[in-house]
C-alpha cells in the first residue's frame, strides 16, 4: 500500500550533495511515502512508475512547486510565559538595557512570569508558538527549559516540553539548560554547585531532557564552571551543548571541542582554530542570525566556516528577545545577511539543523522520515527571495499533510 | 441600519495624535462601520452605547487583538512579468551586478519579459501580488510603470492597473513612470523626449495615471532631465513624484521641493537642508528601508527627519529585486533598522503612506474609510516584534471583509 505519491514537483531538495556546498536536488521529481518514511524519491517518471500516483492512498500534484526537507530548528527557547514587547518598544524608544533591567525587565522577568504561570499556561502558549512554526516549515523544534532557575521550574518546563511532544505534530527536542542565568541571591558558583547538585540528578530521574546546555560566556558561566556542569551531564546521559563566543571570544568553543559537543552555538566571536576545533572533534556549529538581526550587531561569519569546508546550521533562537518563530525569515537572513547561497542555507536550516540534534530527519532520502514542506514556488530560492512573508502551502510531518494553507 | 461594530479590542490605533511623534489610540475601544466608512471611534463603552453590537449586521469581537488603519503602500513597482530569483542565487553565489547584467540580467530583463507577456498573464501575476499584500494588511498600494520603456507597453501597464483596482479588493493607485530607466538604443536625451513628446501625451489621453515619477539619478535621468518631464506631466494633471537621492547626493530632492511634488522617495543622502526644503514645500518623504536589506546596503536616516519633526513615509518597494510584499516586514526593518519607534513606523505605514497618495485612508477618524485590520496580538508593537511572520487575522476594505485568515 503507497499512502501518498508527490508528483510533478518542478523541483525537489534531497539533501547534501557529495560536495557538501551543493544540493542533491531533482529538477521534474516525485516522492513515494510509505508508513511515514521515503519509500522512493527521484525523477517522476522513475518514481511513478515504480509508485504510480494513482494506485496511492494520496496523490498530490505538486507541478509548479518545490519541495524542501522539514526545517529542524536546533535551538529556540519557545517555552516562557509573559510578553516582553514593550521592552523591545522601550529600546527602540532610547532605552538602555541598564534601564530596563531596573525596571524589573530581562530575562529575569521571563523568570518570574514563567515561575507564577500554570503548566496548562506555559503549555498552550508554546503549542501556539509551535502551531506558527509549523506552518512555517518546521518540523522539529530543540527547546531548552532554563527560564525557571530553581529545580521545580526546570522540572516543570521539561515535562511540558514532553507533553507539547506528544499532543503537537511538530518533534519537541527537550534540552535541559538550568544554566541559562544565575539567579538572583546566588552567586555563579553556588548555583553551579545547585545545577549540578540538585537539579541535573532530579532532572535525570525525570527522564525527559535529551541535551544538557550552558551559557558560556564572561559575566554568566565560567568556562570552568561550565566545563563542570556539561561533565556531570554526561555523567547522567545528557549530551552537551554549549552557548558559545556570542558577545566576546571566551573559550567555550574549544571547551564544546573538548567535550565533543553535540553543538556549538552562537559563535559571533569565534576564530579560526575554534573553527577546526570544532570540526575535527565532530561538533555541529549553530548559527543564529535572527539574534543579530533583532539586536542590531553583526552577524556570525557563515563564510569562514563555509570556505574551511565546514557545514553549520542555521537555527531561529526564538525567545522573548528574539520573537520570530520563522525558520524561513532565519534562512533569508542566512542569504541577505551572512551572503550563503540559498542552498548553503536551507541545508543548514534542514540538514545541519538535525545533525546540531542527532536526528536522521532534515532531509529526503530513501528511508528518511517523511517530513516535508511544499513549497507555492518553483524553487528553494524563492524561500529567502520572497523574504518576509510565508512561502509555505503545506506541510508533511511522519507521511501525514498536518498543515496546508 | 449599522453595518459592522468591532468591539473589545485591547487596542485601536487611531492615527497621530496632536504631537505627531505619538499615536491617537484607545484601549478597549470599539469602532462602528456604516456605509462603509468610520462611524465612530472611542472608547468600548461609548460606542456600544451608540452603536450596539447586537443590533448591527456584523458584530466582531476584537478582545486581545488590535486594530490598525490599513497599510497604504505607496511605492511600488509590483505590475511586471518574469522572475528574476536566479538573479539573486547568482549574486550570493558572487557574481558581480555586471557580470549579471552581461548575461541579459537586471532591469532591461524584466523590460523584455514585460513587453513579451501579454495582459492577461501581467494581470494575473498582479493579482497573485496583491493576494498577498492584503494578506499582510495592505488595503492600498502604488504601482508604477515603467517595465515597458515604450508608450505601447507603457500604456498597456498603466490601462492593467486599471483593470487590477477595479477587479480587487485592495485600491491600486497608478503611477507613470516612463522614465524609469533608459532603453538601449536611446541616449538619455532622446528617451526624454520620447517621455514627454509621445509617452506623456498618449498616457494622459488614456486617462488612467495619477502620478508622474522620474528616476532622478546620476547615470539615469539628469536634475535638468527630470524637471523638464516632471513639468511636462503636470502640465497634463499629473502630480510629480521624483526618486530621490537613493545612491549619491544628485539633486532629486531639492527638485522635488521646487515642484512641490506629492512625494521623494529613497532620500539615502538626502540632508539637512534637503530635508528642511521638503518639509517647506510640502513635499512625503518616502523611505523604503526593504531595499536597503536586500541590497545588504545602509538605511535611510529616518531619526534626522523625525527629530526635525518632519513625518515620514514607509513603503515596500516591492520590485524584483526588493521581493518582499510585506508592509509588516517594512514597520518591523523601520523599527530594527531605522529606529523607529513602532508607533512611528505604523503611522509611517498608514497614514504616512496616504499623504504621499494624496488619500484620506490610513487613518481611522471618523468618516475616513472604513480601511483596517486586525491583528493577531493585543497591541501594535506586536507587529514589529514578531519579525517575519503574518501578524495580520484579518483585513476589512471599505466596510467589507475581505481577507479573513
Ligand atoms: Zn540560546
Ligand atoms: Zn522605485
Amino acid at each position: 500500500m503507497i499512502d501518498t505519491v508527490i508528483h510533478d514537483a518542478s523541483e525537489i531538495v534531497v539533501g547534501p550533495a557529495e560536495d557538501r556546498s551543493r544540493l542533491k536536488q531533482h529538477e521534474d521529481g516525485a516522492i513515494a511515502v510509505v508508513d511515514g518514511t521515503i519509500a522512493a524519491v527521484g525523477p517522476n517518471d522513475a518514481v511513478t512508475r515504480e509508485y504510480p500516483p494513482e494506485n496511492a492512498a494520496h496523490a498530490i500534484d505538486a507541478s509548479e512547486k518545490a519541495i524542501i526537507p522539514g526545517f529542524v530548528d536546533s535551538h529556540t527557547h519557545a517555552l516562557f510565559a509573559g510578553d516582553r514587547s514593550d521592552e523591545f518598544e522601550a529600546k527602540l524608544s532610547g532605552a538602555t538595557y541598564q534601564e530596563i533591567l531596573a525596571e524589573g525587565g530581562g530575562i529575569l522577568r521571563t523568570v518570574r512570569a514563567t515561575r507564577e504561570a500554570t503548566d496548562q499556561e506555559l503549555l498552550d502558549q508554546l503549542l501556539g508558538y509551535l502551531d506558527v512554526m509549523l506552518a512555517h516549515g518546521t518540523t522539529t523544534v530543540e527547546v531548552k527549559s532554563g527560564y525557571g532557575l530553581d529545580t521545580e521550574t526546570e522540572l516543570r518546563m521539561l515535562s511540558i516540553l514532553d507533553r507539547a511532544d506528544r499532543e503537537h505534530s511538530v518533534d519537541v527536542v527537550p534540552t535541559f539548560m538550568g544554566a541559562h542565568a544565575v539567579p538572583p541571591a546566588y552567586d555563579s558558583d553556588e548555583y553551579t554547585e545547585i545545577v549540578i547538585d540538585e537539579q541535573l540528578p532530579a532532572v535525570v530521574d525525570q527522564d525527559v531532557a535529551e541535551f544538557c546546555d550552558v551559557f558560556c560566556e564572561a559575566d554568566v558561566f565560567s568556562v570552568e564552571q561550565s566545563r563542570q556542569i556539561l561533565e556531570a551531564g554526561t555523567e547522567h546521559g545528557l549530551q552537551p551543548k554549549v552557548h558559545a563566543e556570542e558577545f566576546v571570544h571566551f573559550g567555550g568553543a574549544q571547551l564544546a571541542a573538548e567535550l565533543e559537543a553535540m553543538s556549538a552555538d552562537h559563535l559571533l566571536h569565534a576564530d579560526s582554530s575554534d573553527i577546526n576545533a570544532l570540526d575535527e572533534a565532530g561538533v555541529a556549529p549553530v548559527l543564529l542570525p535572527g539574534t543579530a538581526f533583532s539586536l542590531g550587531a553583526e552577524y556570525a561569519d557563515a563564510r569562514v566556516f563555509l570556505e574551511q569546508g565546514v557545514s553549520v546550521a542555521l537555527a531561529s533562537d526564538f525567545n522573548p528577545n528574539c520573537h520570530s518563530p520563522s525558520m524561513q525569515f532565519a534562512v533569508a537572513l542566512g542569504c541577505i545577511g551572512m551572503e550563503m547561497t540559498p542552498a548553503e542555507a536551507i541545508m543548514a536550516a534542514t540538514h545541519g539543523g538535525a545533525r546540531a540534534l542527532d536526528r536522521d530527519t532534515g532531509t529526503l532520502e530513501q528511508g528518511a522520515p517523511a517530513d516535508l514542506s511544499l513549497i507555492d514556488a518553483p524553487s528553494h530560492v524563492h524561500i529567502p527571495y520572497t523574504f518576509g512573508v510565508n512561502n509555505v502551502e503545506a506541510v508533511m510531518k511522519g507521511g501525514e499533510i498536518v498543515y496546508d494553507h
